[in-house]
C-alpha cells in the first residue's frame, strides 16, 4: 500500500571540528558587540545548551552535489537496483553548490541534474529536480515520491538531502557552532504490501514565522552589508518547534491509526539535543506519559552537528546499518520521521519497516 | 478529468532596456578577449540572431519574491478564489532572491514561503515549496500540481515562475543581452470535466548536456574568479533544443490522442525567436507539413527578452487576457505549452481551454 524504503546511504564528511578547535575564535552578538569572554567559556555554554561536542565539515575539494552523489550511490547499492530504473531524483537542499572561497549559492543546473550526471544515468525519463523546503526538505521529498506513486507516476525514486553549511555560516556568530555538512539519501519504491509509508503530515506557518531562519549580514563589525550568511532567531525557533512539532507528530500517527505504544523509534531532525528531548517529551505528554520510553530517539547531533536536510536520512542510514548501539530495528517495527525548519515548515512520516 | 487553469497573472518589470541602450558597453568573448567592434554592430547582429529588440529589468527596490507575489495576487484575483483555499504553492525559479549589489542567491526561507507570507495566507495546510528545474520549472510545477490532484492531495495550487536574471548576468558577455526579469503565475484546480490538462511529457538529458547552462566566471579580463554569472553554451543549447523539443511535443500530443490539426496555439519558452521558429517548423514537419499554420505561436521575446521560468506563464496570461493581437483563445481550444532549459530538461503540456 505505502511506498517502501529499499536502500539508504549517507556521507559523513571527514573534517572533525571539536568545540575546542574553535579556541581563539572571536564572537560578536547580533548588535556587532564583542562577546567579551574566553572562547572556551562560550563553547562550554554552547555545549550545555545544544549537546553538540563536535561537527563535520567537508574538505574543500568536494561540493554539495559531490557528497550527495556519494550518498546516492550508496543508497542505490544498498537497494540493489539498476540506476536506469529510477523515475525521479528529488534533491532537497537549502544552499545549492557553493564554490570554495565564495558564499554564492549555485543551483544552475539543479543539483539533482548534477547527481544524475555523476551517476551516469542515461534514461531520459528519469526526472531530476531540486526541492527547497528548509531543513524538512528530505522528509518532504519522501512525501512527494509517495504521492507520485499513488498517482501512478513511476515506481522508484532517489531522494537526497544534502547541504554544506560550513560554507555559508558566519564564523563570528555563536549560532554557527550548530551547523555542519552532510548528505543522506534513500531509494523509495512503490509497494503492494501493507508496510512502508503508513501516513504523512505536513504543515507550514509563514505569518510571524517566515524569517525565523534567514540569510543575514555578519555579526562582525564593519562587515560587508551585501554578503549574507545563515542566521537564526534561536529562541523563536526553539519555542515554535516545542509548541508545534509534538501536535504535528500526533496528527500523523492519528492519521495512520497507530497507537503511540506501537512506535519503536523516533527520528527527529538533529537541530539541538535539548530541543529534540523537549519535543519528544511533550509528544508523549499528549498521550499521558510522564516521560518518553527509554532509547526511543537515536541522536547524532552530539558528534555530527546540524547538517540541515541531511540529518534525518543520515540517522536512518546509521540505525538501519546497525551503527548506533541501543538502536536496532526489525521488520514490522513502526517508526516516526519528523523534521522542522525554515519556512517555518514541519513534516512527519509514520513508517513501518 | 484533467486539472484546469482557473486564473492567470503576470508582472512585467518597468525598466525597458532597448538594444540601443547598451551603446558604449564593452563586450569580451569567452577567452576574455575584447570584441573589437562598435557596440551597435554587436547588438544589431544579436537582434538578427535572436529577434530580441528590448527586454525588461526590475527596479532595484523589488526582489524576485516581490514580483512573484504581485503576479500571484493577480492570478488569485483572476481565478476569484479565496487565498485560504490554496493547498500547494509551487514556486519555480533558478536564482532565488538576489539583493541589490550582490549576486548571492538567497533561498532561505524558500521563496514560496515568502509569497505565502506576502499573501497573508493563514492556512497551515497550504504547503509552499520551491522547484528548481531550469527554465522549464513553471511548466513542471503545473505537471506536479496535476499529479497531486490525481493522488487526491488537495484541489487547488498556485504555480509561480519568476526570476531576475538582470542581477546575475555578466554585463560584458554578449549572451547576457538575451536575459530579462519577469513573473508569471496561475491557479490550477482539480476538475471533473473532460477539459484541462489532457497529457504531459517530461524528459531530461544530463550526460553531455548537464553544463550547457551553468554558473561561470565573467568574460572580463582580471575578473574575480570566485564571482559567478549565468553562462550559456549557445550553440549547444540551440542544437539540443532543435533536435529534442519537436519530438517531445509530438510524444505529448500522441499521449493525449490529439491530432496535430486540432492544436490552436503553441506556447513555447521564449528563448530566442529563431530557435522557437525552428522548433515549431520541425514539429510540423514530423507530421508532413511544409510550414507551420499561420499565427500558431504567440511571441513575446522581441520585447520582453528571455525571463527564464516566467516566459510561458506570462505569455499565457497575455493571450488569455486578450493582450496579444492575432492570438485569441476560446473554450474548447487545444493548446500546447512547451519549455526547454538547464539540466537539460524539456517538458510539454497538452491542454484544452
Amino acid at each position: 500500500m505505502g511506498s517502501i524504503i529499499t536502500g539508504t546511504g549517507s556521507y559523513i564528511p571527514t573534517i572533525v571540528r571539536t568545540n575546542e578547535s574553535f579556541d581563539g575564535q572571536t564572537y560578536y552578538d547580533e548588535g556587532q558587540t564583542l562577546i567579551d569572554k574566553p572562547t572556551h567559556e562560550i563553547t562550554k555554554k554552547f555545549e550545555e545548551i545544544t549537546g553538540i561536542r563536535e561537527r563535520r565539515y567537508s574538505s574543500l575539494d568536494l561540493n554539495n552535489s559531490d557528497i550527495a552523489s556519494i550518498a546516492a550511490a550508496r543508497a542505490i547499492k544498498d537497494a540493489g537496483i539498476d540506476v536506469e530504473s529510477i523515475d525521479h531524483i528529488i534533491f532537497a537542499h537549502n544552499f545549492g553548490d557553493i564554490q570554495n572561497q565564495s558564499n554564492q549559492t549555485d543551483i544552475l543546473p539543479a543539483l539533482a541534474s548534477r547527481v544524475k550526471h555523476n551517476l551516469g544515468i542515461k534514461n531520459s525519463n528519469c526526472i531530476p529536480y531540486d526541492l527547497i523546503f528548509g531543513c524538512p526538505g528530505w522528509v518532504q521529498g519522501v512525501i512527494q515520491a509517495n504521492t507520485y506513486f499513488r498517482a501512478k507516476e513511476g515506481t522508484t525514486a532517489l531522494v537526497i538531502g544534502s547541504d554544506m553549511l560550513s560554507r555559508i555560516l558566519d564564523p563570528v556568530d555563536r549560532d554557527s557552532l550548530i551547523f555542519s555538512d552532510g548528505a543522506g539519501a534513500c531509494i523509495i519504491q512503490d509497494n503492494s504490501d501493507e508496510n512502508g509509508v503508513l501516513a504523512t503530515n505536513t504543515c507550514a506557518h509563514t505569518l510571524e514565522e517566515v524569517n525565523y531562519l534567514f540569510m543575514g549580514t555578519s555579526n562582525a563589525p564593519e562587515s560587508d552589508p551585501n554578503e549574507r550568511f545563515i542566521k537564526m532567531k534561536g529562541r523563536k525557533v526553539y519555542e515554535y518547534a516545542l509548541k508545534n512539532v509534538p501536535t504535528a507528530m500526533k496528527d500523523c500517527i492519528d492519521k495512520a491509526g497507530i497507537e503511540v505504544k506501537s512506535i519503536k523509534k523516533i527520528f527527529i531532525h538533529q537541530a539541538n539535543e535539548k530541543l529534540d528531548n523537549g519535543v519528544v517529551k511533550r509528544f508523549y505528554r499528549l498521550f499521558g506519559y510522564k516521560s518518553p520510553p527509554e532509547n526511543i530517539m537515536p541522536m547524532s547531533v552530539n558528534e555530527l552537528g546540524n547538517s540541515s536536510v541531511a540529518t534525518v536520512p543520515t540517522l536512518l542510514d546509521l540505525v538501519l546499518k546497525g551503527k548506533m548501539k541501543n538502536h536496532k530495528l526489525e521488520k514490522g517495527d513502526i517508526i516516526l520521521l519528523a523534521s522542522v525548519g525554515a519556512g517555518m515548515n514541519i513534516n512527519c512520516i509514520c513508517y513501518q519497516i
